[in-house]
C-alpha cells in the first residue's frame, strides 16, 4: 500500500478511507497485512481524485459516478442520458431510464414542447430552440434556477443571448459527441468524466477567451480612427 | 427583518448572518431593536444567494466578490482581470493588478510565449494559439490541472480537441465582452457576476446540447442507409 501512495501521491491514509468506502477495490491479499496492488489500482486512485479534486465532486458522489461506470447495463445510445443520471442522483430516480426519451432514439422522440411536467421558461425556450431533450430531465429545472439566478441580479440574460451561448455550446456538444468511443463500457466511461472533467477546462478557457477578447478589442479601439 | 425575509426566501438567522459577516449592509436603525430595510437590502441578499447557491461560492469568497464589485479603483479596461483576480483571492496577490498584461490594453500585449514564470503544457498552447493573456494568470494553472486530470483518466483531450473547444468558447467570450457596459462599475460588476453565474447556464446547455446532439445523430444512423 505504501507502493501505491508512492505511485499516486496519495497518503495511505487516505487510500485506506477509499478502500472502507468502496471507492477503491481490494488488493490480492499476500498475507494476513499485506496485499498487491497493480495498475488498476493506480487507474482507480487517479479517477477518484480527478473527480474529487478537479471535478469538484463530494465523494458520495464519485461513488455514484464509478458504480455508473462499472454497470453492465449499458446500452450506447443511452449513454448520454445514463451518464447524466449518475451525476444527478436521487432527483432522478423516478424517471425510469427506459422511459428517458434520449434513451430511446429510434422511439418517441420529442422536443420539450410536447406534453410532459410543469413546465418553465427554460423549457419554453428548449421547445423554440427545437432542442431534443427529454422534458422531465432535471438539467432543464438547473438551467431554469441559473437563468433566474441570472435575472435577480440583473445581468440582462435574454433570450437572444441564451441563443448566441447554445450556438456556441453546440459546437462544444458536436466536439463531445464526436470522442465518445462505440464500446458502451467505454462511451460510458467518456461521458461521465468528460461531463465533470471537461467543464473545469472550458471554464479556465472561458476566462482566457475573455481576456483574449477585452484586450484584442482595446488594442482595436485604441488603433483604429474613431469613426 | 422580518419583512426582508419574506421579501427574500431567506431565513432571519441567515439575515442576521450575513449583517455580522458584513455580506449586508445594516439597515437604517428606527429603535434599539428595529431597522428598517429598504430594496438595496432585498437586491444584496438576492446577489448573496446567488453567487452561494447558484454559483457555488463559499461565503468567503461571496464577500471578495461582493468588495471587488462596490471597488472605488476601477479602470473599464482593466475590468476583466481584477474581475477574475476577485475570484481567484490570494494565489494572486503578488501580481500587482497594474502589471497585468490584461490591464495594459496600451501597454505590452504578449502572446503566452514572451518570457514568463514556468511554463506548462497549457502555456504553450496558448502561445500557439495566439491568445493574449497574462502568462502568470493562474486561470493558466487551472487549465493545466484540468487538462491533466483529463490525461490522467485517459479521456484523450489532445490539442486538436482543445482548439475545437476553444473555438467554440471564443464565441460564448465575445458575447461575455459585448454584454459588458461602459461604466466601470456596472462593468465589473457584469463580469464578476457573469464569470460566477453563466458557468452553471453553460453547464446545463452543454448537457442538454449533448443529448440533443447524441439523439439527432443516432435518428440520423437509424433513417439514412448505410453508406
Amino acid at each position: 500500500m505504501s507502493g501505491l501512495s508512492q505511485a499516486t501521491g496519495v497518503s495511505v491514509a487516505t487510500l485506506k478511507y477509499y478502500l472502507r468506502e468502496g471507492l477503491l477495490h481490494p488488493g490480492r491479499a499476500t498475507s494476513r497485512t499485506q496485499a498487491d496492488y497493480d495498475d488498476s489500482h493506480v487507474e482507480r486512485v487517479r479517477l477518484v481524485r480527478a473527480l474529487s479534486d478537479v471535478g469538484g465532486l463530494d465523494l458520495t458522489t464519485v461513488g455514484r459516478v464509478l458504480d455508473a461506470i462499472s454497470g453492465d447495463d449499458v446500452e450506447r445510445l443511452g449513454v448520454l442520458g445514463a451518464a447524466q443520471r449518475s451525476l444527478l442522483g436521487a432527483d432522478l430516480v423516478d424517471i425510469a431510464p427506459a422511459d428517458a426519451a434520449c434513451a430511446h432514439p429510434g422511439g418517441p422522440l420529442s422536443a420539450v414542447a410536447l406534453p410532459g411536467p410543469a413546465t418553465s421558461r427554460a423549457h419554453a425556450w428548449l421547445a423554440r430552440r427545437g432542442w431534443l431533450v427529454d422534458p422531465r430531465d432535471p438539467v432543464i429545472g438547473d438551467l431554469d434556477r441559473a437563468w433566474t439566478a441570472c435575472d435577480d441580479v440583473g445581468l440582462g440574460l435574454d433570450e437572444a443571448r441564451m441563443d448566441g451561448y447554445a450556438d456556441a455550446v453546440e459546437a462544444v456538444a458536436v466536439i463531445d459527441v464526436d470522442s465518445v468511443p462505440p464500446e458502451p463500457h467505454a462511451a460510458l466511461r467518456q461521458v461521465v468524466l468528460g461531463t465533470v472533467l471537461v467543464d473545469p477546462v472550458l471554464a479556465a478557457l472561458r476566462r482566457l477567451a475573455q481576456q483574449h477578447t477585452a484586450v484584442t478589442r482595446a488594442a482595436g479601439e485604441n488603433h483604429t480612427a474613431p469613426e
